[in-house]
């Protein structure tokens, strides 16, 4: 089955990159070899990181892109060139791949900082022009929503469950099935999408909504009034939760009670209440422990419920703490139900998460929905597609803007550790420079900032740039979980006050004293001196 | 070719519907005649209106809904039912199809407000509650989408152009395509996303970016100096523009200069510069206009600028100022050059629009993207999926929330205009009760608050829900430029206090009385009274 949306195609494009293609191949132009760096420019969520992802996409796009004889009868048909457009330039454009192109990336799933190029593209100024749009889309998306997810990751803590239960709000069809993959990504266990785990084989969890619930009014809805044993026999059940029912006392919402014994009759093994739908604990969880008791005698272990409303902090404390009661004031012939993951839910965000933990909470497991997967908080990543070489000439991209400038030619990018295991800066050189070495001292500078300088000693360097396309596609792509594993670790040997919430501190991204004077002589050759009167 | 994503399919959903509907296939409820509404509680963006959209998608969704053996395999092997699910529950799946529901649903377009059902499904309670997460996907972003297009066009007026730039930075391909098609409907012009164009019919627009300027260095990178005038001669081109441009007096950025002449030279039809890469006002004018008037000269007329940074209402006015002037004080002998286009695009939204009105601006065509299409501002749409019927009785989906109580039953809904023209208030009946008449006096009750009443004698009446689907599709669906002039036309007859961006006024839904009734009773039997101690 297809993996990969149908849209993405050579015509998921802005006109301009056709317009502008044009333009090339009428200046002839267009076979001139070119560089372009894809970067951006602040990290999101007011963050001091990024994971960046996507590249799998990219792969695939650069490895399918070809234009198909209807996609050039439209732009033909089409008025975008004028009546008297060239027909060679059509078959130059249906005959167009990426066999000249090469592709550096970061690997996905790495932790990446403004200015860096998450891709280096390399070949013909048309083809590399023509790729811009849509490398944009398939890279920005999905980094948004790993740092996104990571982030949720880190407020949560290691050892809460994370579930990504946003398709339904999702910016459409392929906005839910990304974010179900790139959640994943970014440190989340699983997806309510079960599209997204069939595609990327990542797991996939779900229970019941309110409507089930309230779908039952009565015991008397329940036709069947037994269940199967693990020993698979038949055995009374409705009997027997009416019986746990009575002896505990409860006065409960009857319809409620029949939608948990119709659930627990069809999942024995994975028995999970939705208990906000009459009144939580009042209804829900008495009802809960009756049929969870049940289940227990039978011989299940029922599994779990979900707030999905209310205090959610009180909620689960007040829900552990009767758990607690109900087993001990169980008559003694009752074997208690075992531990009950409480997984929460309702517009859970990364605040949520953080007032959560300061409260204190019985939380196992989050399921979150619309700001995770819409990226409430800061719904685009800005990256950006910029010509840095031509002709094997340094193109700067200027702007009245310091970070809006772009840092010109073929650039090398390493990771700097120091003694103490964490990365301490990132730096960039340019190509044509000897690799730096282990143990070497090396003067880092801002790249905006000449009086920012800062000498490290390497105790371990990663050389983040590796080509993952050179007119075909390099086989060894980890598979989806090594790169979450990749992400997780990194989250774990970051310095923890680059990724903290509250006003993290920046990593520090620079370029080496030959790569500083390079650009500063460019940009001071290239920069305007403005005329004010 | 297919416009239609391909992932629209019945596993583009969450799993607990599959496993609710394994839950009430055990149960043998899952045949039992269910009515669903799909709506949201409140309109996005601070407003008091939201634009419908997305039922052409839901249709076909409707129309191609089948589980393949491939998903059918998939779902037997994942353990989601557990390893002794039932294998006629899959038998059955395989057979599903959307032969026995029925869809009432606004028309495409519609303006629409909380609490009202966008959609009410019918059919099974099976197969309607497998359709709830797809639905709620293809409404809730083209709806968001389309309000969101709304809004910027009542914010930048009737006459100027708008242009949707956003592929780059939307939330994944199909994020990007929908945002194209659905801000199209709500009001603008055209899209820059060539796909779109081509999937949907409507107007691509697009010319250069600055990569296309910075790649070339001097006029002599131009090795073709001519340009094919209208009537189809080669004259001297190059020549003429430097002719001109020492006549100006201007002194400027050669490769800008360059950039410029070549892309007139492939677009002499059309010829849009962009002129913020090296300095507006300093350079990229001043070559504008040697490049137009040499154009005009040859017997083309150029087209228009685009400004991509700095202060555009300022910019703007600077531009037309210089044009003026520059058209007299050209030398006798050249033709001055038409009224240019002024484009600016660069991270506009809403609130910039409102403020360049207030200062005054010389800007025709307006590019937006991010703010477009992430929908910034409010990247989700609440719209829900509430059970309102089964067995032909009334179904209540409590909360503690009031707005989050679902209106019970088959509703009938109507739009009631007034003396004036404009719509007064929609109000819910019961789908037993008779048709509303013109000329009679009905009273419409808020459903929330039983002191809220007003009596309407209402003029027109339009009765808002018209059945789309019953086992078929209904054929008569408009096309995309009908669903845009129909967004459009109510964007003019609705009282402009509903519409307004600063402290709109809300636009009244409500019930009947015997509605009214029929749910207050419903609830009070309903909810629990709570215990406190």
């Amino acid at each position: 089955m297809q993996t990969v949306n149908s849209f993405i195609r050579p015509l998921l494009t802005d006109l301009y990159q056709l317009t502008m293609a044009y333009g090339y191949w009428k200046a002839d132009k267009h076979q001139e070899p070119a560089v372009f760096d894809l970067h951006f420019r602040k990290n999101p969520f007011a963050g001091e990181f990024t994971v960046f992802a996507g590249l799998e996409a990219v792969l695939h796009f650069l490895s399918d892109f070809r234009f198909s004889e209807e996609d050039i009868d439209y732009l033909k048909e089409s008025s975008f060139f004028g009546e008297k457009a060239d027909p060679a330039f059509f078959s130059w454009l249906s005959e167009l791949d990426c066999s000249e192109v090469k592709l550096y990336a970061m690997k996905e799933g790495t932790l990446v900082f403004p200015q860096e190029p998450l891709l280096r593209v390399e070949g013909p100024l048309g083809i590399t022009q023509l790729l811009e749009t849509t490398l944009l889309n398939l890279v920005n998306y999905p980094s948004l929503m790993a740092t996104n997810a990571a982030r949720f990751r880190l407020a949560a803590g290691k050892e809460k469950l994370l579930l990504e239960f946003g398709l339904r709000r999702a910016q459409g069809p392929d906005g839910g099935v990304s974010a179900s993959r790139y959640s994943y990504i970014g440190g989340f266990n699983a997806t309510s999408n079960v599209l997204a785990g069939k595609l990327f084989k990542i797991p996939v969890k779900g229970t019941t909504a309110h409507s089930f619930i309230s779908s039952f009014s009565s015991l008397s809805d329940l036709k069947n009034r037994s269940i199967v044993n693990p020993q698979e026999n038949e055995v009374p059940f409705v009997e027997l939760v009416q019986d746990i029912h009575k002896k505990m006392g409860f006065s409960t919402h009857e319809g409620e009670l029949a939608s948990f014994i119709a659930y627990a009759q069809s999942f024995p093994h994975n028995f999970v209440a939705l208990v906000d739908t009459y009144d939580t604990l009042g209804s829900g969880i008495p009802n809960f422990i009756s049929v969870a008791t049940a289940l227990t005698q039978v011989g299940y272990s029922p599994v779990g419920i979900r707030l999905d409303s209310g205090d959610l902090a009180y909620l689960s404390k007040k829900c552990r703490k009767m758990f607690t009661e109900a087993r001990s004031s169980l008559p003694a012939e009752l074997k208690p139900f075992p531990r009950i993951l409480i997984v929460a839910s309702n517009d859970i965000n990364e605040a949520t998460l953080v007032s959560l933990n300061q409260q204190g909470h019985e939380i196992d497991a989050f399921g979150i929905g619309t700001h995770l997967v819409t990226c409430q908080a800061q719904p685009a990543l800005g990256c950006v597609y910029k010509l840095v070489e031509l002709n094997g000439k340094p193109r700067l991209k200027l702007s009245q803007e310091i970070a809006k400038v772009t840092i010109p030619g073929k650039k090398e990018i390493y990771r700097l550790s120091g003694m103490e295991g964490y990365p301490l800066v990132d730096l960039m050189t340019q190509v044509k420079e000897p690799m730096i070495e282990v143990g070497q001292k090396i003067l880092c500078r801002d790249p905006f900032k000449a009086n920012k300088r800062v000498n490290v000693i390497p105790n371990k360097i990663c050389r983040l740039h590796q080509c993952y396309w050179d007119g075909k596609k390099h086989p060894s792509l980890p598979n989806i979980h090594e790169v979450r594993d990749y992400v997780l670790e990194q989250l774990d040997t970051f310095r923890p006050d680059h990724l903290r919430q509250l006003n993290p501190t920046p990593y520090k991204v620079a370029v080496d004293d030959n790569l500083f004077q390079f650009f500063q002589d460019l940009w001071l050759k290239e920069a305007p001196i403005m005329e004010i009167s």
